[in-house]
């Protein structure tokens, strides 16, 4: 099953993807439904049809959006580093969150760089739960692009001012349940910019699986339904490539999870981004 | 002027520190207030005096809550590191803070250390802001604890996952206004382990201050009334000496901050905090 918030005639609503389209879910957003105490299942009232509704960010407003780097062997060995015995954890905020056909606006000038990631939504509250508590709070999986300012990440010893941009990282564009995605099974994930592919794994070969990340981040912090958990990308980001690469102003950028969805985004290189 | 959160017979409110005592804003906390437009001022209206009030977190629910390392000259050369040109900057969440009396709770057999920081609390949005526009968004200043799980931290690259514990982090008693405390002319900031001092230096060594790092951040990200940016701590850490030194289950830390006030918490560590 697939879900989603959508935009439809000037509102926003929580919906439900279904054979006919989106269906109506009694709540503004998804953050909200859940929130609310909401499921993800077709099980549930399901309103009327939104003709015309176009996906948005699925999550609007994650109280928490904590990432994983270093995830992929591959992308871990193109850093030149081992393979790690924990997860490298990173936050971001709600703000940092935009559409899945949104333009991405940063900085002219900086070094702007691509990571292809899955993204996991809590369905459940979690503090200290073990690995099966976890998987059985996996509301779902969607799409997301962990688009970095390289330089601002490296220009001291944490990464966050590289990842929180406001509007930087495209979600969406649905979140798709655990019943019809299997991550660990390897699910192809893809980067393509204009058009030209520049990542290309499989979820398969993540160090830390989804399960494993809510469990472990939720030894030290509360997640609540509706929380965002990127899991890190593969090998082939632009700063590690000889020569180095980056993004360019109008560059489209396009990212993709097999059987749940593709984002598309134009890159806006500004003066004044905000 | 000094405000705060506070607890009175079962309830929480914004409220007033005046030489009477605790007088109620309309607003059951500080982030509330703030968020809602009010401003820190004694020429608004000012409720009932409330008898016996004790202070909260007085800022019990910032979006947004980042954290400057690196900031103090002598901490900088304690960790090796020469002086920086731009702030190291990491996030913790709302769910990290705590109360100025609150037990901090965590898992024994980790590596705790204290870290003292002046806290600023922001009073209007800021993006893209200079420095004169940040200076004049300064809500009031606050202090705070960067109470910090060593081996954790250090597991990988990225220090969130020793700095985002819940409750970890305690703040308060109250918020000062900036009318009344200026760090640039240099307060004295101390913090004290079972009484024993174990840091001391003034906010006049800060090499990024309250303005230049509101700035900072909001060239990335948007700020709003009532998000909290800890400004980083002295020389002095645990984790520094030689031999190392860690707190143990019991351990009253005091953190001060002239001209502002202090925080007094226990440290309990036991085998599942949550």
């Amino acid at each position: 099953m697939q879900f989603g918030t959508v935009a439809h005639r000037g509102r926003t609503h929580a919906a439900a993807h279904t054979p006919d389209g989106w269906r109506a879910l009694p709540a503004p957003d998804l953050s909200t439904h859940l929130a609310e105490g909401g499921a993800l299942t077709f099980h549930q009232r399901l309103g009327e049809l939104l003709e015309g509704a176009e996906p948005l960010a699925p999550l609007p407003r994650p109280a928490k959006v904590i990432c994983c780097g270093l995830n992929y062997a591959d992308h871990i060995r193109e850093t030149g580093r081992a393979l790690p015995s924990h997860p490298t954890l990173f936050a971001k905020h709600a703000d940092s969150l935009t559409g899945p056909t949104d333009d991405v606006r940063l900085p002219a000038g900086t070094d702007v760089d691509w990571e292809a990631e899955l993204a996991v939504v809590v369905g459940a509250p979690l503090r200290g739960a073990d690995r099966e508590t976890a998987e059985a709070a996996i509301a779902g999986y969607t799409v997301a692009n962990d688009v970095s300012v390289r330089d601002w990440q490296y220009r001291t010893l944490q990464w966050f001012q590289g990842k929180a941009w406001d509007g930087s990282t495209p979600t969406g564009p649905v979140v798709v349940t655990p019943d019809e995605v299997d991550p660990r099974g390897g699910l192809v994930i893809t980067c393509r910019v204009d058009g030209e592919e520049v990542q290309r794994d499989s979820t398969a070969t993540l160090v830390f699986d989804a399960a494993d990340l809510l469990a472990y981040i939720s030894t030290f912090t509360l997640l609540r339904p509706g929380d965002l958990v990127l899991t890190g990308t593969p090998g082939g980001v632009g700063t590690a490539r000889e020569p180095q690469r980056f993004l360019a102003d109008g560059d489209v950028l396009e990212t993709e999870v097999e059987g749940i969805g593709m984002l598309r985004n134009t890159i806006r290189l500004t003066a004044s981004p905000t």
